[in-house]
């Protein structure tokens, strides 16, 4: 497909015009200290996976509204008993919950714990998941899909549970006693990227541990320029729900400002690794600038990002993964 | 399009391979004897519908788990005050919900009471809708769309709540001193004509006055042959589902066999009027068939069938209401 | 899909670079001149709607060169005998006729008279039409529809034709004992709503009585724009002609400029309601605007444009129905 | 494209379940008759083409009803003088018309006098046309397109004139010094080839002189199944009618039934080599073979037909036509 | 997509009208002699693959005409030093290549060699491959894709060469000291598949310790029934051609029958688990049925296959993969 | 479509940001003087045409590497026998071959001897080709289609072998007795046209008769800006390769510099005659443009350009070729 947003130059000094709510820190300490009155309740039971090399445990723990949340920790078989591993938790692309057992083990491949946290009500387009999202808004009257559930108000909002549910999934990580607390990378490609970006924003002076954030073409960013010229993917939705919904423009805007990864991004403070497609026209290119751009501008955090010129949503696939291999390896020796 | 499914010769004889589970009429029973214990608070209230010949009312009433449900209420301004009228209950094809306060009052027009009833969690699609489904499947993951909401039990199957919805809104109708409650007609379109059939079967024996159905293009019939022939549509939504949940068919036919318009057309005794279109690759004319001619198979109810040969799932549209108008002018004088 | 035209701010400003030809008056006086040669000869049989509510008559009058025009007359039947009512007179989108006998009623329910012209040659595409296009240019070679025929002079254009029924259906309106002449509105949607805003500038000098225009996302507007621009519909239907005939660009655009709403709204002085959605990619909405802000420039008319900014061409639908009745509400009291 | 028609050894065999009125003789009899009122008046102009090898004259003359048919005709200009040429009469497929003057020159190329008709009121598609179909039938409101109009009466039916205007063609052609009119070929592809076939079946008994039909891949034949059956080009456009005009398909295939190929084919005695291509979705193979089963069945004409097996409606392209020019080199010598 | 083959009964039970040619095995017996000449040279170089529980090596050896054929061995890190251990042999599905180097290592992960054969030529389609096809056919023309390349000759043909080299590939993985060459699995899904199919056939009295075979959704089986029926995928490719090579249709059936796994199946004798997908429009299911139909037909091998009902080429996906998983434990230990 | 590009009047100014490397001499010196090492040993075989009026010998010459190159020489049957004509070399477009031996003729119908040259390793697409591209780089991995085919160097580019065929074709011309060496015309459409623009290029100061060039929406100019936005065609074929090999954008740019049309064509000295279209998505018409304004800028050739205002990329077609025999035949007498 033909390029259609920015060209590089100005995707590079692209800045967005979404301006955080007044009251941004306080909707989310509320909201996460809300959270923390359930008990996390992690529980890892350990699970036939049919693999020789690595050991997976079926993980619950308490999400928004103390919910229980599934997700898998995979640790190497060879591990060393007594040396708990950095982890790299993960969250999943729009549609899709925490896989089969051994669908996804390739960070405990390269010798980190590996966590997956499955996505609440998701999991029905390609990989399987199995975690309710038992909330009133559930039920109630939305386009097909999540982006609009709840949109009536920032309360009620789907992603505020989703934002709750990862990042007590770090906490729930942390908990695991061959995990180094320390030493907590955020990773995830498309949703998964936008919610690494919003936790590695919402941890800042929240919780302490996470040293790295992996945001691969990460979508939930820009919400005000992405549905006006994403035409493909998720935020389409949006769109849509406001073709029929025609008075909800600026009460949505309202809602999503406060789950806006460019909004969240600033507080962040952890070492940032993103990727971005220039051809993406699902989460265009302009959009993952105006985080990238926005990412850590508080504490100056240090951020790079790969540019894949001729990629669509794919962006840059098992490449990029070997990329943040190396990454993380000079991270973590 | 090109004609898919069987000639006419054959539709006109064919029967499905469904088969009414043995304790069809118990489940039914309990389901309607616990539904009928939630007070049916049927209220009412007018509102402005910018019409002047039409007056509106907006209706709540209770139905599945009480749950409130909304609908519409026209009656012509120029009725007789003492004379209570015949009443079309209409229900809405997939994706829509009861739209606008005068989106569509046709039958008011033509001198009926013309009941509306919402279809719960949905309205996205194009006419807009406003009740909700407040159940606990709501947040389960199933697939995007309602065909498999609540899928794993016939309990907790989406359309068992929107069928026992349907049956309390004839009730609800039945209950407003301008409808006459021994005349009334179920209308609707696809899923609409879907819920026709279904509560054309279940009031027999249960719930006196409806004296007509009209079911068009009828959706929810047959389900063995729909999912595997239907191409568009809503039937594809649970072949995605089972193309993901590949451990799921059999459970999934027996759940769907206790709402299959098939089994719950043979207890049916109004009289009815069907459509089908014999391009239809939404409603494909092989699953309507199976379901008229399995209607009133136990009381020999008199029914005819409109057969729209050039047309796919807009069926028979303008042409088909002036149909129904003849129809029911003969039967209703 | 995205947005692809000038952003609102732009739109709000922008104007057209299509100017009049200099006897754009001669021209049209000319025409109409002609047209009222032949006796208008309005006629109105009742005929049998199967309502209860709307009487209708079966209209037909001398259009263009004298062919008879059909159309259908609403009228409500609770209206004051000696009342004539203001005359809503509504015009066909593209593709589309008058439609079947009861197919539309919806000013008449509001409490108007309804009058709903077919437009010649159309009717083909969704909704029927029964009204003829007897002229030599239907014969001749033309691209597939209608918008190039007899496009080889401004007196052969279609559109001439079109426009001369449209005018005079405003006089065979107002011949009707039941309507009040001195309260007519205009009323289209698409093309209907580009023939709205053509009549509303013809009869500015030569016809009293028309006091308001509403255009929903009118078409044929901004010619020159348009064909270059519009991704669907039948514009595309022009520039597909210009890519066989290689030499006719120029010279269609001297015939179109005769056509186009953007020079005839000039002269309009009704007061108008305007409706434009801004991801229209069949009438795009800089061609819109180019229009609205032409309109009535020469008499400061009155005029509102309602934006529906996340729809295509659907525009506003039962939402701006709704502002119409409103609107007309205030007008008429 | 999957083979989605008979299989071949079905089509060898295939019937189709057409029969011809009882008047079709009668019928065609008047027509051609009243057509001969009208003075032939065919002209051969001179006409610059740019080509060196080929001389070509623009041709009018007077086909139904008397109106100006055009074509041209080529020579080439290596000719004898006193030795008049076979002719190749050849018709042009849907939408397409004579084209521009040396666009066409492939049997002249060959040696033969080459005789291309415009089809009246085509020529829109791709290759242009000059031939206007003046007919009160053409302002009539039919399906885009020209396969429905006039189909109220078979007296108005389009094809009535155009098979007039084809048989007519051969008589010009004959008219030309340059011609041998005891040697004329007639061949065409898509829509030329059912004219073809029909031309074909007229002159038998009324004309003489023709001695071979080329038709490829012929369309119009065997109306109910081409309907029922054919996915893209012109046959849906008739289906689409039908599905708008749901009270005409018993009036329409009557009206069809003068015109079918699979008629008109049965009385042809002239030699004939057909193509059909068996992954043909506009012109399906059964409805081709349709038309090869019942040609000259009544005088056992010479024919052959040659199956493309992978094709879809292109069928043979260049190597047909180096089949047929073997062909006629054997016929001619 | 709705169903499209045969219903499952007669999936069972169908039977390819393919026969294998007289010489099947002279020719296999030349071809494979003559690949032996050249020496294996199979080389195992240790490569950084970022993992901490898999090593790979870098593998070449001399497939077809001596050429040097890319691959990976991945061994599990806690593998003991003197045990060898079975092999998984896995061949890639059309268009793509070997990968990344820890692209797919999910053998290894369930505690086997994983030996993962390029495929020559191919590896442009998503994921990605380093082994050329220097072969004279080549450079000749032919359909875009390899379906078609060479195919003038038995000899020439494409996947002569591919055979040969999935034979050898074989035999490399055996010469590794960490693999016991005793207990070979051959795995594929699609081409791999169709590759796993042609192996195990031939491998049969040629060469030892091939001891299961997993094909899953296999193409290249049943061809003359695959290029008539596939709507998707590479079967069209040979489809397009025969669309312009017109007479190649006989020839083309005739080298292809050398290759059909249809014909190769039959001498298998390792046991098989396949795989089928019931909506399958790439592989159709009865021609893969056609194939598990035909497997160790001379030797009844013991013989499963899994059908997966509601899904296209995808198949069973990471379900089948723990099936498999079961199955390998079984058998393995 | 509509119009994607520059307007009219920034493209008649548009420059390429290309510039030529600075040995682009060099390695054509080179790579000509390597290619002028083999005997251009070319062979004219009289042909069966089955036409009359033309005579066509099978070619064969000595291309890039010594590779026998196909093509047709066609001349006028009524040519004079002592005197040689100019000739018009042509070039095919992407994926098409030579053709059938009298499948296109038209030059040799103007008068003019007409040389087709076949492209190698093309024809598959639609027009048949017998010429094979024996080179090692055929056979290694590269995105399907041509266009990557060796890019890995400007020595193993494919299209350095298809500009030296080119080049050579013009000798081959020149060597027959009946044509004319110093009126030499250079005419193909798309890739055709690119071709031409090349070989305007490569023979200035190398070989002497080329008058005129007539590139019609000329392929293969403008590389960096070609594989950004054009949206169908071959160009996308390198922007899915770079896709896939992220490593490889600017070497492959690097290459492709050697090879654009914007830096051959600025040495041409030959008259042209261009021709673009203003919707063309396949050869953008900045593309165009930018070879346009390069073209002959050394030697201020003269030039011109026909614009196609509403075409996409099918041009002016026959009315383009019109053009171009006027222009031929003003400059050629």
């Amino acid at each position: 497909m033909p390029l259609f947003d920015l060209p590089l130059d100005q995707l590079r000094g692209y800045t967005s015009r979404v301006t955080p709510p007044a009251d941004l820190q306080t909707f989310w300490d509320a909201t996460l200290n809300e959270a923390r009155t359930f008990p996390l309740n992690a529980t890892f039971e350990p699970v036939e996976n049919h693999l020789a090399v690595v050991d997976t445990f079926d993980v619950t723990f308490a999400g928004y509204g103390g919910s229980p949340i599934k997700g898998w920790l995979h640790l190497p078989v060879n591990r060393s008993a007594g040396t708990p591993l950095p982890v790299v938790v993960q969250y999943i692309g729009y549609s899709g919950g925490r896989g089969l057992v051994n669908q996804d083990t390739k960070w405990a491949q390269a010798g980190y714990a590996h966590f997956i946290m499955d996505t609440r009500g998701q999991g029905y387009g390609g990989i399987l998941g199995e975690t309710a999202d038992p909330h009133p808004s559930a039920g109630e009257v939305a386009y097909a899909g999540l982006m609009t559930r709840g949109s009536g108000s920032r309360e009620d909002y789907y992603y505020r549970r989703v934002y709750v549910d990862a990042f007590r999934a770090v906490e729930a990580a942390q908990s695991h006693p061959g995990v180094d607390p320390s030493r907590v990378v955020l990773a995830g490609i498309s949703q998964g990227g936008g919610i690494v970006v919003a936790v590695a924003g919402l941890v800042a002076g929240r919780l302490d541990g996470v040293i790295a954030a992996l945001p691969d073409v990460p979508f939930l960013q820009d919400f005000p320029r992405s549905i006006d010229i994403a035409a493909r993917g998720p935020y389409p939705e949006i769109a849509a729900f406001l073709g029929r919904h025609r008075d909800r423009y600026e009460p949505m805007l309202a809602v999503l400002n406060y789950f806006d990864g460019v909004n969240l991004a600033r507080a962040a403070t952890a070492r940032a690794l993103y990727s971005v497609a220039q051809m993406d026209d699902v989460c265009p290119p302009s959009t993952v600038f105006a985080s990238f751009n926005a990412y850590g501008s508080g504490s100056a955090a240090q951020k790079d990002i790969e540019v894949y010129r001729f990629n669509n949503h794919e962006g840059g696939q098992e490449h990029h993964w070997i990329r943040q291999l190396q990454y993380l390896r000079e991270l973590l020796g």
